[in-house]
C-alpha cells in the first residue's frame, strides 16, 4: 500500500476550501484551485483504496442516473464503475425508451427520474450551444423540486462531457501528468501541445481540446494550440486560457503550424476534432432536419480536413519535442493510421510506444467521476476518507 | 422526523388483515379494503424513512425484473428506484434483445427469468384484452414453476398498467388526496372529476380513468366521470365504481359535459384516453399487421378527437369548482396547450398552478411500488417494518 | 437442508487439484476432469445455498460486463442472477451504444470497460472461426492490461457460447444428468443420444451438439450422435469425443439413422442445428455483407432442412429407448410442434411430458455461471464455501 500517498493527499485534502456540497460539476474553470485539486487529490486516494482491495462504498441504497445523448464506451464504463464503487445503482435514462417530450416536460422529467437520485451524468456534445444548456436546465429543474420539498435529497449533475467542456476526461489527463513528472508543482514551466490532429472523420466536439487549454494554463504549464486556420476553438475558451496564462506568468500561444508547435515539447495531445463554425452549421442543419444540408456539410469538412492529412503525430514530428520523447496523449479512441484508418491522428509506432500512459490516462477517469460525486454528495469528505481508511472494509467479503 | 406519523401508521398497519404474501398486485379492486389501506400505510413509512435518510434494504442479493411492452419514463424509474430501495438488482427483460415466441414459450420465459427473481414488474397497456391477461399467464407460469420446485422462491408480479388498471399510479394519487386532504375518512363526500380532455394524440390507456373511478368510489367520494359520448370506458368497470357508490352510500355519476361536471368539484382529473371501441379496433388491426387500417382509424380517431378541443381544463373551467380552487390532477406526462403541444389537456397558466401538486403525487409512486414488492414478499409487513425502525440504519454508510 | 450433500460436495471440493485463480472459462475440454468436477459440486452447493435463503455474496462492490452479440434471453438472465448473487452489478456492453471498431482498438476497449471490472461473460455464437478468437483476444487484451498494472484485477472471461462450445448450458445439462441418475459415477454406461432435429429455422450454432459429445464422452457415457448426411459438426469436436471414448472404454458412434440412435437410449437430446459447411459459408457472406447470396443460402439451408421433418422427437421415436422412457433433454427454447412453429424438434405431448424436466436443467445455468466466476476470481473455494457455511448470512435482512 502507497500509505504514504494516502496520508499527504489527506493531509493537504483538509486544507482545502471547497463548495461542492448539494452542487455540480459542469466547467473546471468555474472551480476553485482548491476545488480542482480536491476532486485530484481524492481521485487519487479512491484509486489507491481501489488498488489495494478496499471498498469505497459509501451509499447503502441510492440511483445514479446517466443520460448519454452521443454514443459512449469509456465514458459509459467509467461512470458505472465509479457509480458501482460507492454503492449506487445505475439506471439510464434511454430516450429512446422513454415518453420525453421537450420545453416544460424536460424540467418535469428531470424531478420524475430523481426522487431517490444521489447523482446524474450527462454526455451531450453534439449541439454547440445546447449541451451545456441542458445540463443547466436539467439541474435548475431539481434544484427547484429540491427546494419545493418534492425531491429528499438534490442529486448532482455530473457533466459527463458537454459542447464545453469534458472535465472528467481533462481531471484524468492532468492526473496522468501529475503522476508522470512527480507532482503538480513540477508541471510548472513544462510545454503542453494541445494540437488539431487528421482524422477521416468529422463532428468530433471540442470539448477535449477547449478543456485542455482551460485547465493545464491555470497550473503554470506553457501551453500552445495549434490547428490549421479554421479550426478555431469557441472564443471565450481561447480567452479563459489567456487569462490563466497572464495570471500563471506563463505562456499561452496559438500557432497553424503543427511541426513548430512541437518543438520542445514535454506533452503533445494531438487529437482532431471540428471547427467551431462547422458545429455551429451542423446544429443549425440538425435542428432544421436538413439531412441534405447535413450531407454536404459533412462532404465539405471531410475535403477540408483532408487538405491537413499531414497533421499526424509520427516519429518525425515525435523527434522535434524535448529529447525526441515527449509524452504522447489521447482521451481514446485514436484514429490510428494503418490500424482502424488509412491515415489519422497519430502513427501505429507512436501510438503503440505510448499505448500504457494511454490506459493508464484513462484508467484515472472512473476515480475522478467517483471524486466528484463523493464531494458533490457529502459535506465533509476529509471525514468520510478518514472513515473509509480506518473502517478497511476489503471489496471482497470473505 | 415524523414519528407521529411513523408509529400511527404502524399501529394501523397491525390491526390489518392481508392476504398479500406470494401473491401479485393485478387490479386494486380485487384487494379488500385492508389490503389497500396496507400499501397506502406502508408507502408513507417507506417514503417517511427515505426522507429522513434512512435505509430499507431488506435483500441482501435478488433480482427484480421488468417488462415494458410501451414506453415509459416515469414508472420505469419509479419501479427501478423501489427496487433499489429494498436491496435488488433491476434487469429489464427487453423483448428486442431476446428469443421470446409466443404461445407455450411464454410460459416457458416466466420461468427462464425468474430462477432469482424476487419480483415482476410488467407494463403491457397498448392492446385491449392482452395486457391483463399477460399479466395473469406470467403469474400462472411462476406459480405452476414454483408449486414443482424449479423456482426457489415466488417471484410476486406487480402491474405496473395494463389495459385494465394502473394500480401505482392510482394509489399514489390516492396518497396525495390522503395527504392535501388530511386523511382517508376526510375524502368522504369529496367530488372528484375524472374528466376526458383533448389531447392531439390517439391510443393512450384507458387504465387511468378505469382505475381512478374504481378506487376513488370505495372511499366515499363522490366521482364524477365526463366524457364525450363514444369515449366510454370498459362497461365492466363502470358496473364497479357504480356498485361501490351505492355500498358508500356516495355517488357514481356520468355526464358528457366537462363544464356541468367541474361544478362544485374539490378534485379535477383532466387526462385524454381513446375510447374502448377505438382500442379494440386498434388491437384487431395490430394483431392483423393491418398497417393501412391502422393509418386510417389513426386519422378517423385524430379527427373525432379534434371536435372535442373545448375539452381543456382552463381558467374558465377551474372557476366552476368549489371556490375556484379544486385540487388539479394528473399522471403525467400532461399535454399542455401552448407548451408541448397547439392545444391540449390543460392550459399552462392552471398547469403551472398545480405544478408542484402533480409532482408530488407523482413523488408517492415509487414508494407504492416499494410497498406492493414488500407486502408480496414477505409474510409480516409489521414486524419488518419495526425491525426496520429499530435497525435505524441510514442509508449514507458513513 | 440437504447439510449432507453440502459436506459431501465441501470434502470432494477439498480434494481436487485445479487452476482456475485469474484464469479463463473457454471450453470444456481445455479443463482437468478436476477442473470439470469443481464447477459441477460448487454449482451444487451454491444452488442449495441458494434453496434455503442464504447469501452468496463475495464482493462489497465490482462490476460484472456482458457482451452478447447474439439474442439471448435464458443465458442473459442466468449470467445476471449469477452476478447479482455475488455482489457484482451487471454492465452490458452494448455494441450499438458503443464508439468500437476494429482490430487495434479491440483490445483497447478490452481494457477500458475493465478498470473495475471482476468477469466478463461472452456469447458470440454467430460467426464459424471469430467468437471463440473474439474470446481469446479478450483476454490476451486485459492479460497485457493487468501484468502492466493497468488493471488493479484481472477480469475472468466466461463463454456463454462461442462457436466451439457452450459450456455453462452443457455443464447444467450435466448436472440435470447427475441429479436424474444419483451421481456422476451412475452415467458410466448410459447411453446419451445427441441427435440433430427438424426446425423451420437455420442457423442454429454447432456448440450445444459439439460442447455435448466432447463432455459427456468423459464420464464414460456410451454418445451416439445422430444427424442427417451434410450436417456435420467442427471435425475436431468429434476428434476430442473419439479419444474421449478411447480413454474411457465406452462408445462413441455416428450414426445418420434418427431411430436406429433412439433404441435402448438412456438419454435423448434432439435439437437442431446448422451444417458447419453451411455455417462457414454464411460466415463469408456475413462478413462481405452479401446480402442476396445469404437469402440464397438461407433458402437452400430451410428447403435442405426441409428433407428432414421426419426428424422430430415424438411418441414413436421415444417408443425406442430404454423401457420407452428415455430422459428428454433441451437447451431451450424448442421448437415444438404445433405450438410454436407448424412443424419442430418435438411433438407437444413429449415436450409436456418432460417439461419440468428441462426447466430444472436450465435451473442449474444461473449456478454454473456463480460457481465459474467464484472459481476464476477467488484463490481458494473450499475456504470461501466454508467461510460462506459458517457466516450464515440469510438473503433476506429481516
Amino acid at each position: 500500500m502507497n500509505k504514504k500517498m494516502l496520508l499527504k493527499n489527506l493531509h493537504e485534502l483538509k486544507k482545502l476550501n471547497t463548495n461542492y456540497y448539494n452542487n455540480d460539476f459542469f466547467l473546471t474553470w468555474e472551480k476553485t484551485d482548491d476545488e480542482i485539486k480536491a476532486v485530484l487529490l481524492l481521485a487519487e486516494i479512491l484509486k489507491e483504496l481501489h488498488k489495494i482491495g478496499k471498498s469505497t462504498r459509501l451509499f447503502d441504497t441510492g440511483l445514479a442516473v446517466s443520460i448519454f445523448r452521443d454514443k459512449s464506451t469509456r465514458t459509459r464504463f467509467s461512470y458505472a464503475s465509479a457509480v458501482n464503487a460507492l454503492g449506487l445503482s445505475l439506471e439510464e435514462l434511454d430516450e429512446t425508451k422513454t415518453q420525453i417530450a421537450h420545453g416544460e416536460t424536460e424540467r418535469e422529467t428531470a424531478n420524475m427520474i430523481s426522487f431517490l437520485t444521489e447523482t446524474v451524468g450527462i454526455r451531450d456534445d453534439i449541439y454547440l450551444g445546447e449541451g451545456d444548456k441542458y445540463q443547466r436546465n436539467f439541474s435548475l429543474a431539481i434544484q427547484e423540486g429540491f427546494n419545493a420539498g418534492i425531491l429528499h435529497q438534490r442529486p448532482s449533475i455530473i457533466n459527463l462531457q458537454s459542447d464545453l467542456d469534458h472535465p472528467t476526461q481533462t481531471l484524468a489527463d492532468l492526473l496522468k501528468l501529475k503522476g508522470y513528472f512527480g507532482s503538480l508543482e513540477s508541471l510548472r514551466g513544462k510545454k503542453i501541445v494541445m494540437s488539431w490532429a487528421y482524422s477521416p472523420s468529422y463532428g468530433k466536439p471540442l470539448s477535449v481540446p477547449q478543456g485542455i487549454i482551460a485547465l493545464m494554463t491555470r497550473f503554470g504549464m506553457d501551453v500552445t494550440l495549434a490547428y490549421p486556420e479554421g479550426y478555431d476553438l469557441l472564443p471565450e475558451t481561447i480567452t479563459i486560457a489567456k487569462t490563466n496564462a497572464e495570471n500563471q506568468k506563463s505562456k499561452f500561444e496559438i500557432t497553424h503550424n503543427m511541426d513548430d508547435s512541437f518543438i520542445n515539447a514535454d506533452i503533445v495531445y494531438p487529437k482532431s476534432w471540428a471547427s467551431f463554425q462547422v458545429m455551429q452549421k451542423r446544429t443549425e442543419l440538425l435542428q432544421n432536419s436538413d439531412t441534405a444540408g447535413l450531407e454536404k456539410l459533412e462532404k465539405q469538412a471531410l475535403q477540408q480536413n483532408a487538405k491537413y492529412k499531414e497533421w499526424e503525430c509520427n516519429q518525425d514530428k515525435m523527434s522535434l519535442t524535448k529529447n525526441g520523447n515527449a509524452l504522447y496523449m489521447h482521451c481514446l479512441p485514436a484514429d490510428i493510421t494503418g490500424v482502424n484508418c488509412p491515415a489519422g491522428e497519430v502513427s501505429q509506432e507512436i501510438f503503440d510506444r505510448y499505448k500504457n500512459d494511454t490506459y493508464q490516462e484513462a484508467g484515472f477517469k472512473p476515480f475522478v467521476i467517483e471524486a466528484m460525486i463523493l464531494l458533490t454528495r457529502f459535506k465533509n469528505p476529509y471525514n468520510i476518507i478518514k472513515g473509509l481508511i480506518k473502517k478497511n472494509a476489503n471489496r471482497l467479503l470473505c
